[in-house]
């Protein structure tokens, strides 16, 4: 059984925020993503690690999710797939700049989380989880994947009160 | 965005064994699939729980596969899915009694674990969020979902040098 | 073997922060100590829980320190020891506010945490454990119990750089 | 502030059991004390570790007894405490053996688990952290530190129903 060659474009956001313990707050400074990967059993898929930037998404600038976007179409072409770890509040502009580049030449799957992995209670693992099977089972288009759901680009939006994605919504 | 329903029938396994302080052992006491579940964040499925039984699949008899696969097949008539818990060893005969009552009506898909949820580190979580999200996105079939895989019977069998599933194989 | 009453008085602090998915910052809202008093065995000590407040303790003013103060004094009247839950940064404040008073007339132990209890790497369940065995051990007077040490007020401070408490220092 | 030098001596029990994949049991086969020790702040001692035996005290035979007994005698000379992981259903036994040796030069501390760590709910971790502390509190003597509470040999004996140790007793 050959694995699927995915790239993992990390770009930031509360699932891979970690807390400093001098200022007591929870920041973007080290990705724990590859702490996140290692405590998965990964069969079927072999992940080449893209770190294209390290922000909260309301610090993303238009140029930011250009580069996203432009980076996602890249890698869909010589990848079985691509993931992206982003943050929640502006995922849905990327997803979006990714889908005007036109259709992908691989499923393109975002994720995010509302609790960073380093708080004992997480949604961080079980979406970099639903992201990484996703990705081997969808046809190639963009995709959210996240709390148990997978929603195709456009028409994405984050419900801020309840805090995940929905289709359509305002 | 109105969530898939779906049956989720639990038959034992090491996924749901718990820790006996008298005894020092790990046995089938007690579900902690509750304790799981309640620890994801479910959008996509409305789960109903069906606990059909509780036993190592070391133990299961030819009529405890029979009846595993005859549920299986009833509840996707009447749900948009099925995920069964089964203990590993004997998963595979599950999953090949179940593709004998012919094509189901809606996906099955069967996961486990090799480590039990109540250690620190399992993969009991990662195995379950892979299954409550294939059973969305696969077309009507019999799966397996674990370790960051998904494989369709018949033809699955455990690797047990390995610890996981494999397709063809012995 | 009869447990010891004492009191556990709480006044906030890092150890009791939680997070907010909405504004993405771990604050002082809900004391998370019945959750971690539910995951020790305490065969040792019978505990009468006493909220006084829920503060940071950069946040706390003089009348703070002198009601904390008060309140531990008159507690260790009329049990066999308190133990204080505080912030750390102005824990040494109330600490030399209570040695003010008198010699206690049971053992103070106070005790915080760098790293809150929510986050998945945390210092909160060793020092509050700590805290609960030594009230048990000491000779009446006041202390702080925290990072496997034990120190005696008056003369503690905090090394800001160290992120733990020391005897003398500035 | 000088750490105090403590010998950590360790001979198995459930504290320090591993789960074995593929047999599906927990037993003595790599210690993880190691990895507990990281987990903690440890500003009071300096541990010399002394890896003794790895055994359930089931199978611990009177000259496995004798021999963490003078072993431990003989630390207490050189160090300023000494800690002794055991398994709790033979941990009274090495503690009286300890005892029939005369007073130590200073003191240990016993402690064990009744849940592995290795256990998402385990009181391994508690229990080492009270033993830590304690052996630099209380004066020359031998004692097991487990569960919140501190309790003098001899005269120990472990409560089978209670899953803890009580003096006098049975």
């Amino acid at each position: 059984m050959t694995k699927r060659k995915i790239a993992l474009i990390s770009t930031g956001g509360t699932i891979e925020k970690t807390y400093d313990e001098l200022s007591g707050v929870l920041a973007n400074q080290v990705s724990v993503l590859d702490v996140m990967l290692a405590s998965l059993e990964l069969r079927g898929v072999e992940v080449q690690r893209v770190a294209l930037m390290n922000k909260d998404s309301l610090d993303m600038s238009s140029e930011d999710h250009t580069l996203i976007a432009q980076t996602a179409a890249e890698m869909a072409k010589k990848h079985a797939g691509v993931v992206i770890v982003h943050g929640t509040d502006r995922l849905a502009v990327s997803g979006d700049r990714i889908c005007e580049l036109g259709k992908p030449a691989s499923p393109i799957v975002l994720t995010g989380a509302m609790r960073p992995y380093e708080l004992r209670s997480t949604d961080a693992l079980q979406n970099l989880t639903e992201a990484l099977l996703a990705v081997q089972i969808l046809p190639a288009g963009v995709y959210v994947a996240m709390h148990n759901q997978v929603l195709q680009f456009p028409g994405v939006t984050k419900d801020r009160s309840a805090g995940t994605f929905v289709k359509g919504g305002a």
